[in-house]
């Protein structure tokens, strides 16, 4: 093997992750979009992870996604198919995709199409269903299954037939440089986001849905959900960490998940394997009713945001954020100024006004991850621990330091360079 | 007369301010809903002033306004018109209307309504025609009026039976705060709050716009521009500052308009006489091929914001607006924090995150005016000298400290409290 340059191979991915454009171009069918994608085949968050283990929205998410594929009538029938041997599971991440919470994306789904113009590398994502009781937070009554059957029957082809009306599709980078400049952290804060992205698909709704009622109940549905670009941003940015991906010798993280029992990273330069440890526990604000008795662990792919420098990275942006997630403005500052200390770069896209428009931190290093003893932050939701109930808060919470550990020996392994 | 309690008179007045919920409740003709509004009546930004000593935009707007009645045909007969005295002129506030910068309003032009529905008193507004070369910045070509007329025939009509159908009207003061936490400060930075207003009237429209075409441009047309907002809120601010208007003994200041060629204010407990005195020079970043040179001096209404807490007052909440006005985040924080001093109170609706929600300060005295030496701060845009160009910059101004002092004066003698 030749000898490697860090620095160089880290300077790369990173350029690719901040050169990386993605355009959310289209919504379709999962069985359509995503290559190999199989009627009996459940994709989940994080890495990979058996029925036995699921945490419990995680089964909650995966029996309502089988109901929703209409493969059982109801719990009863869904896990004797699973412990059949009927039901496969795969994370979204093998196959090109990403999902908030529980992440449960199956055949039938409508999803977003994401391309990352630059490198032409393809994304998705499933549609966020909004607040309350919802599948990916583990609930799967008849009114979720119902809510995600008119999304999918009626939600998604108007915007289909939106962005299919577009010149070019929704440039998803810039939506997010000027998110940040209005209070959104990309993550658990997407409140101007959303609203940009609902006022751009406005016009073209207007004027390609035949219905106006269904026109009008899809923007009002998707102004009404501060969380409504949540997903078609975690595509782009499961697009921006793809392209930095597959880098020789670079000790870039690009992959952050967690399926709400372990959480898994993998690394640019060490190909598709995965480092997973166990999840930690987020720490935050509780609904009403709520304490932190009832939490789940840390679950979903929507880590792919910090991934690329944004979320617990841009809290700095989004100081009104802590009215969500707990703490000050000035831990939101903090925040982002600790990251910048296992970051590679400054992001040239993503520009923080609060901090003279420096660009976020962004290409976390596993190198100083472990050398200084700082891991990732993340924002994120809360879903109770058992199936079938919900969100039940918002918080704070880092994975384990062990898979940085661990993807740091297996890095100097597999180059030969351990002393 | 009665002693009175200054103090005592001045918080009623900004519990007033804060108290009032001005709600944008529909659009329709001048004619049909300012009380008087006369054909040959033209409202304008500031002060009063005669057709002599106008400046350069505003005489421009004027002739735009009067060819918009179709009263005259060009700029020749417009002119020998106003020579004549067919034309009357006054303030846009006499009127219970602001307009921003020449804020030429006329009979047939389609405006908002508001109402504050906690004291019951109306305001009013003309529509926001964008950027580039427009009315209200003293152009009057073919295209400006083309576009007046466009958005007269077809935007104010959808906009129009949007509101009608809505069950509440929009809540001015509610969006606002929400637009505060998304970096704007109300004034020269409304691009959150735009986009909020396009997406709370996106439902509306899909849903009563027979004309999908139509719809559709009109939301495009909202969506588009950062400032659609602006005359909304300004309506919703008069409607503020004036709920604050007519307390006896009160200090504090509930106009300040200015007509690009004075500045003018009005007292709470000093009724409708106006203080005036000579423009300030916007001091900021000019568009490429323009210079300080080029500037009229300060012109609009849209001081009404200043006026109850928000615009140069808010600042802080919108750290990104430095690249449009000059300076940096830091100079957008102290601005805010200057502004305290010559306050009485601290917004308990409008706050700020990144002060750790604090409310932004509210309520001008004008004896901490004049006894400190601190003028209020002004954010605006700036408009070229001569008649017919436009817009061509932005910057930061402050009114002259003579208005305070003769206004200070004047509550003094009116008061006998005269030394």
């Amino acid at each position: 093997m030749d000898k490697i340059n860090i620095e160089k191979s880290n300077a790369l991915a990173v350029d690719k992750m901040m050169s990386a454009r993605p355009i959310l171009v289209g919504v379709g069918r999962a069985s359509d979009l995503i290559p190999n994608m199989q009627a009996n085949l459940i994709l989940h968050a994080g890495p990979p992870i058996t029925w036995e283990k699921m945490s419990g929205p995680m089964k909650g998410a995966v029996i309502g996604g089988i109901i929703f594929e209409n493969l059982a009538k109801n719990e009863e029938d869904a896990i004797s198919m699973i412990e059949g041997g009927e039901i496969e599971f795969a994370p979204c991440h093998e196959f090109d995709s990403v999902g908030p919470m529980a992440g449960v994306t199956t055949a039938s789904m409508q999803i977003y199409e994401i391309v990352n113009s630059t490198d032409g590398n393809k994304a998705y994502s499933n549609l966020n269903e909004g607040y309350g009781k919802v599948l990916r937070y583990g609930a799967y009554s008849e009114d979720v299954i119902k809510k995600l059957r008119w999304m999918n029957e009626e939600v998604a082809p108007v915007i289909a037939d939106a962005l299919a009306s577009s010149d070019h599709g929704i440039d998803i980078r810039q939506l997010l440089s000027e998110a940040l400049h209005m209070g959104d952290e990309g993550h658990n804060r997407n409140k101007a986001g959303s609203i940009l992205y609902t006022a751009k698909l406005a016009p073209l709704i207007a004027k390609h849905c035949d219905n106006s009622s269904i026109a009008s109940d899809v923007l009002q549905f998707l102004a009404d959900n501060a969380l409504s670009v949540l997903n078609p941003v975690m595509a782009g940015c499961k697009a921006m960490a793809d392209a930095a991906h597959g880098i020789e010798g670079s000790t870039i993280m690009t992959v952050m998940a967690r399926n709400g029992t372990e959480l898994g990273v993998r690394i640019s330069g060490l190909g598709d394997r995965w480092f997973t440890g166990p999840v930690g526990q987020p720490v935050g604000l509780y609904f009403p009713g709520f304490t932190s008795d009832d939490a789940s662990g840390d679950i979903g792919d929507s880590t792919i945001t910090e991934t690329v420098g944004i979320g617990g990275f841009a809290m700095a942006s989004a100081p009104a954020i802590v009215t969500f997630v707990s703490g000050t403005p000035q831990d939101a500052l903090n925040a982002t100024m600790e990251m910048y200390e296992i970051t590679v770069s400054e992001h040239k896209h993503f520009t923080i006004p609060a901090l003279d428009f420096r660009g976020t931190p962004v290409g976390v290093d596993i190198r100083k991850v472990v050398e200084l003893g700082i891991t990732p932050r993340i924002n994120t939701g809360i879903a109770h621990k058992d199936a079938g109930v919900g969100q039940v808060g918002a918080g704070l919470v880092r994975p384990p330091m062990s898979v940085f550990e661990e993807s740091l020996v297996a890095f100097a392994e597999h180059y030969g360079i351990l002393d």
